[in-house]
């Protein structure tokens, strides 16, 4: 499996893991009813931001997108988002985009790493950032309504480099 | 003085303050360089959202905006964002406008408000939050490049309802 830079011929096979994700509402603040346009707005980076997918001969397993979180006296920190394809779970994945996130943020010169919303009952990703490098920063109790557990906190997570 | 909600003829004042408070770039991560239409994009919200000033007769103090936090399974929290003029701060225009923020998100039946962003060293921000019932939820350390200060903490504010 690699990672490479998305290509517009992707999104057939991108397209159906966001809204699989998405409509899970499980671990993603998205609006489920989010159209196909909506999605490729939200996920297709343009620079300086990036769009990844992780590849298995042609198959698309997963996707990252990364850039800055906050415009202006904020744009030195980093953010990213990671979508693995339900039947591509626990075998790493999550992990090598994870890395090749770092990896390009710390080669763009930025300071750090932040995750703004990670759900707390996710564990299979609060485990792999934790393993990262990643610290919880603290955690918003019960702002993600979550379809079988109720409200949930979302964590905000940092990794400074 | 009063909160009322925007009218689009309150931008000739309204702009001028958020141009004001964004260039200072010591509160706000917002692109310094905005232009008036982004501005106007970003700032005056849409139903479910809402925008309001503060006004003093005619004359516009301050200006807040306020709103769901995050889309989907995160939409039962909102966020609001404050602005006042250099000129009129000091005077309560930030308490007001933050009770009146609250006001509404009660009456919206939201179940908290969160800040995302609080640059630590606006002590008046903080100590208005502080005072109207937030807590600091954690600090993202060195998230906000200030003009003097170099690089301070984000904090993370939260008040459950």
């Amino acid at each position: 499996m690699r990672i490479r830079a998305f290509a517009p011929q992707d999104w057939a096979q991108v397209w159906p893991i966001i809204s699989e994700v998405v409509r899970a509402q499980d671990t993603f603040a998205y609006d489920p009813a989010m159209s196909a346009d909506e999605a490729y707005a939200t996920w297709v980076e343009v620079p300086s931001g990036r769009t990844v997918v992780a590849v298995d001969g042609t198959r698309v397993h997963g996707t990252a997108k990364m850039g800055p979180n906050r415009p202006g006296p904020g744009s030195h920190v980093s953010t990213a988002s990671f979508m693995v394809a339900a039947d591509a779970r626990g075998r790493g994945v999550g992990t090598a985009l994870c890395r090749d996130a770092l990896d390009w943020a710390r080669r763009q010169g930025y300071a750090g790493m932040q995750f703004n919303a990670v759900v707390e009952t996710n564990r299979a990703a609060v485990e792999v950032y934790l393993r990262e490098g990643f610290t919880v920063i603290g955690t918003v109790p019960g702002a993600f309504r979550h379809p079988t557990r109720g409200r949930v906190g979302l964590h905000v997570m940092y990794h400074e480099f």
